[in-house]
């Protein structure tokens, strides 16, 4: 990045961020709960997803596009199930609501699993599972958004980035923390390859007639970002799959809409054709670990997987084979203690919206 | 393929299959279950999991290495959750059975999560999810299987081709079902291009270096199969991540051996280092679809995503896309139709297990 980094405490942008929510008056529990994921985000290096989307749900709130008081709801259940409407709240307030009431069954029945509709943008995956292992569970948590991926053979964006993201607790190693989009890359990597002027590598992206390209420009202009796996031989048929299950039991399975009807998560994104149900959904899971095995042994067994998979004879030209969630522990690690370093973008986006509301920044 | 092809009608095969499990003094109710796995494998096209493996289970089950009476039970147990030793029975007996209990756990608590050592090879996956649909459920299931795989950046085989497989109901439409390997490749294709003496596709396989490489004897020869997405560029890391779960919810969870020390489906294959569990490892998932929607309320959204899926403008070079589980319904109509083509090494395997138990074929 060729943008000059300046560095900011996580307590204060995460201050910063409770201030904005309660600029609309959100309820400070709900401007607290939606501050601390984006803090989590920032924390963990995951830069695209925290204080970075600020301004845009300052966007979607100013103009009303956003519930700031939404009355968060159970309209099905059965016991382990149900389905949760978010009566078009914050993702980042919807989420954590919607996520504890799967772990509250957890808690009752064994697992608790909730799909959820009429919601928006929910931050990072991995803060729900997160979440699930402060309560002995092992926690999954997957959302749709924004149509960007073509499915295999397809030269229109059909689906969103769709990440599964679930989580392990070790008894003396940090977690193990699985958080991916079931796409080949994230469509971030095309707009920072656009403003250098670089090409992306092969795989990640085709044209509008569907054809690869390294070009960035094809993609935003009419192409679309390629499933995992990129083509047929490569796999592009699972990562396309796996994205039509985040799909489905996300938005299919609690009414939200699906596929490319997916509604956008910012004002400049492209209105979908039609409505099949409402916002976008989630998913959530949990499951207690005591229903299967000792809490104890099962987090030894999860210490004994890491340190042998850490272990493993590394490639040529590679230190070590790493553990998901690794390299988000390091980051964590070190902006716990240095602070957080936000691009010029972003920082002028934040002091935009200390203009426009009078929160100091 | 430069076998030729013989063609025999399911019924056949299955009679057959069951003879050989009979053999064993395994119950009857077992012996048609254990076929019936092996059936739907051979009429969906799955030609590697379906009576090519009765040769493999023969041998397991002649040298007493697999339990033809096993008491398969519960060991833990919490309302929606539980774990089952499958006191080392038949995967194909072991894992039916299990995958019951999940159904009937959703049955009485909105869904059902059973994780299962102590297990082997249990066919294909799909088989599994698709009965859940029988009871208007959505079904899932995850197997770990014999090392062939190397975490992203690792230069030796770690992982099995751990699949994850899910399935949803249409109403008009037959089911979306996704059953994918977390590897890029099959290790059957890697077998076939040795066979042929013909190279891979480059991002399939790595050598005993870790180098990746389009050799097929490179990997046979101690190299390893790379996980979906290949190279990090191209999200090796999520493959890997993917495989990795399926490792943890189906072996660590229930006691079972997970990662490299998973048991070797064959007798050829090589003895792990060490033993870290019972078995190898099963994960089965079943949902009451009602606890969330009107099951035909799903079922018409399911109809309407498969419609609008097909109708994606395909690629260049493309007539269609495809709807997961589309290759596999065909192939079915197709075959329960004209019968199933089997190639000589497979017709020769069965005529010895024939010869040496007199059952005819």
């Amino acid at each position: 990045m060729n943008d000059s980094l300046e560095t900011f405490t996580s307590d204060f942008l995460k201050s910063f961020s409770i201030q904005v929510f309660l600029h609309f008056k959100i309820s400070r529990q709900d401007a607290e709960q939606a501050a601390d994921v984006l803090s989590l985000s920032d924390l963990r290096g995951i830069d695209s997803h925290g204080v970075a989307r600020l301004h845009t749900y300052f966007d979607m709130l100013t103009l009303g596009k956003i519930n700031a008081k939404p009355n968060i709801k159970i309209i099905r259940d059965k016991k382990s199930v149900c389905t949760v409407d978010g009566d078009n709240g914050l993702g980042l307030v919807v989420g954590p609501k919607a996520n504890e009431i799967a772990m509250d069954k957890a808690d009752a029945h064994g697992s608790g699993w909730v799909s959820v509709c009429n919601t928006n943008h929910y931050g990072i995956a991995s803060y729900y599972s997160l979440k699930a292992l402060e309560r002995d569970m092992i926690g999954w948590s997957m959302t749709n958004s924004t149509k960007l991926v073509a499915p295999l053979w397809g030269a229109e964006r059909m689906l969103g980035t769709n990440p599964i993201s679930i989580a392990f607790p070790g008894l003396k190693n940090l977690p193990i923390v699985i958080d991916l989009a079931t796409s080949a890359a994230a469509y971030g990597k095309i707009e920072i390859a656009k403003r250098k002027q670089e090409p992306v590598p092969k795989g990640w992206i085709i044209n509008h007639h569907g054809d690869m390209t390294t070009d960035p420009n094809d993609m935003i202009n009419g192409g679309a970002l390629l499933p995992l796996g990129s083509e047929r031989e490569l796999g592009g048929h699972k990562g396309y799959a796996l994205s039509a299950m985040v799909d489905i039991l996300t938005s299919v399975l609690s009414g939200a809409n699906w596929g490319p009807f997916a509604p956008p998560f910012a004002l400049r994104q492209e209105i979908p054709s039609r409505s099949v149900g409402k916002g976008i959904g989630h998913f959530f899971g949990a499951m207690q670990i005591d229903g299967f095995m000792e809490v104890d042994e099962f987090k030894k067994r999860i210490d004994e997987w890491i340190e042998v998979f850490r272990n493993t004879k590394p490639a040529k030209g590679h230190k070590a084979v790493l553990i998901p969630g690794d390299p988000e522990h390091a980051e964590e690690a070190i902006r716990r203690k240095n602070g957080v370093p936000l691009i010029e973008t972003v920082v002028n986006d934040l002091k935009d919206i200390s203009k426009q509301t009078g929160i100091p920044f």
